[in-house]
């Protein structure tokens, strides 16, 4: 029989203990969409991930960092994490307009903007040079500017720079990009060992990635492994069916010892997957984004909660739920606020979603502590519809 | 030395006591655009009103009686107001796409949907013909119709239904209009007392019309005082420097012991005029219409806080204020959201300019208690820039 990796465990940041596995809230641009801090808080959030793109671009870290870091810029006393801007490679860059075309890997120097390029990102050996989708201007991060930044920005934990590539990019773009991830991880490692000789600083997480292949995953997690890195994110983009199998390759080598972050997957399959294989936290924007469209979750799958349907359902979303939104109102009003394109509909539905996901995982880590989870995961899922 | 008007009182509902002059927060559709119920009730809101000719058109009036009523259907369990839907009449007749210009009386009946028509209202003896804002379908409220659909929004002070004249409409119109709302008066108390024999139901607050002419103000205060009404409105548009002399009209002539509404009035010198002569409660969108704009109330006047100093200022929108928002977060911070168009911006913003409205109308009763009305007004109008 296999080790079993799930695990139930404690991370203690200077804002306080996060106890493992735990969903991490994404709060972009220093705010969690329509939700304030003290919602953040009733609904049981224990940390806030801001990204670092973002927050380098409006309103500027120099600008956080005035306001003594992100936590306290947002009014969020608890931990934080950010994330290294990593993601825009991929976002920008191979899933621009295309979310099937590769990473255009260019080892020229950038000069100008190329008004002909369909990408908003481009990528060598130093760095990345990004397109703001705001105004155009040109952005350059390296592993030592992202690093600086995230210190500016202030979180508990950051992560190294990293590529995240496309899960359609062939083996060989994969083992080159992983490569020079390695070489931007030490880098990030280095700068952040500099910065820590002058400074109290944040936890410095090292990024895995090598796609959906298992010498590569295994390959990356020996090597980020073996650098001293106080936690460990697990990046990239995974076919459904390939996540849990990626994610055990790679928990099997890293160290027992320290955290391991799972970076933007959410899918409520995935977090079962994901602790099972021994993820401690995860991050997604799924829940709130879902949301402010209507789609709202529940024990037994989403629903569109502006469905002529819900027109005259008194009852709450989930009359088992606890949250703020189930316990004070109806499915009739909340579709009365979506058709009516009030924001309060935006708010109560991302208070709803947010607590399912976050108590969703609470529940996973006491059924670890209880020695259930294989139980509870079997039973939640039976009933279940993604 | 003429006879003070501005008073300090009490309005008992089955929802609670209002400590008058009260702000009334304006619920449009059910909600106080961007704030749950709990922060309306911090921010010290005593009463909501809701807009009859909205909640008719979205979500129904049946629903929201489904619902148990307005307040019920919002979580709202203070006390509620609704208006009587002849705002609708000025803002989509005389007001529709030209300020400036009048109601267009049409005695003749209105049969299809008149595509050349540039008014979205038509006014004649027995009611109006609205056409909805959201889709063209055609709708007509005749005062029996107010009063029964009010009567299923469920609130605890309700209006009879009247027209709304525009502050340039002539003497003439005026007068004609305000011997039309007197009958549509007697109508919609006829129909509310038939009503109540079976149900026990709201009070209903009869309204005063009659422009910016003393006669016509004095005769309409003078007929509508003499109806069995709970309670009065003082309703149309006003010149700025008119209203409080067209106000202290009216409330020298209605009877002391019943409580008088200012419909729709809501700037800082507005209410200082409206409750120095007389008026108990006030509604205003402006509140939180402004606020999701950047444009913020504090002693000294408004700022608009996406204004490019405010980026790097860490201080609260105003030092003195005790409300959450000023509590717990920056000018820098507010100015982030709105330049990022987040939409904590709008609940931020929202709860401050509603606690500064509310908070000053609260004071004014305070300073009318302590006999230091005027100079309060004095001090606070000196330093005030709207």
């Amino acid at each position: 029989m296999p080790r079993k990796l799930g695990r139930a465990g404690k991370i203690k940041t200077p804002h306080g203990i996060i106890e493992t596995p735990a969903f991490v809230s994404v709060g972009t641009k220093a705010t969690v969409k329509s939700l304030t801090p003290e919602m953040l808080r009733d609904i049981g959030a224990q940390i806030v991930l801001g990204n670092t793109f973002h927050l380098y671009l409006e309103p500027g870290e120099e600008i956080v960092e005035k306001a003594c870091g992100f936590g306290k810029f947002m009014g969020w006393n608890g931990p934080t994490m950010t994330d290294s801007g990593g993601f825009q490679v991929f976002s920008l860059g191979a899933a621009f307009g295309n979310r099937e075309s590769k990473i255009k890997s260019s080892p020229r120097k950038i000069g100008g903007f190329n008004t002909t390029a369909t990408k908003k990102a481009r990528i060598d050996e130093d760095g990345v040079s990004f397109f703001s989708p705001r105004d155009g201007s040109e952005h350059r991060f390296t592993p030592e500017k992202s690093i600086e930044i995230q210190h500016k920005l202030g979180a508990d934990i950051i992560f190294a720079f990293d590529e995240c590539t496309s899960p359609t990019a062939p083996y060989e773009y994969q083992k080159k990009a992983m490569e020079r991830t390695h070489r931007w991880a030490e880098r990030s490692l280095k700068a952040h060992q500099k910065a820590k000789k002058v400074l109290e600083l944040s936890e410095l997480f090292g990024i895995v990635q090598g796609g959906r292949y298992e010498d590569l995953r295994k390959e990356s997690a020996r090597v980020i492994s073996k650098l001293d890195f106080d936690g460990f994110g697990i990046g990239g983009s995974f076919d459904k069916e390939d996540m849990g199998k990626a994610v055990r390759w790679v928990n099997k080598i890293l160290p027992e010892e320290k955290p391991r972050h799972l970076l933007g997957i959410g899918g409520v399959e995935d977090l079962f997957s994901a602790v099972e294989n021994g993820c401690d936290t995860f991050d997604c924007v799924a829940p709130t984004r879902e949301a402010r469209t209507g789609s709202i979750y529940s024990s037994k799958g989403r629903i569109n909660i502006t469905n002529a349907r819900y027109k005259t359902d008194f009852s709450p979303i989930d009359k088992n739920c606890p949250c703020y939104t189930c316990k004070n109102f109806t499915k009739a009003y909340i579709s009365h606020l979506f058709r009516s394109n009030e924001l309060l509909a935006y708010t109560l539905a991302s208070i709803h979603n947010l607590y399912f996901f976050i108590s969703l995982v609470k529940n996973m880590r006491q059924t670890i502590l209880d020695g259930k989870f294989e139980k509870y995961k079997k039973s939640f899922l039976s009933s279940f519809r993604a």
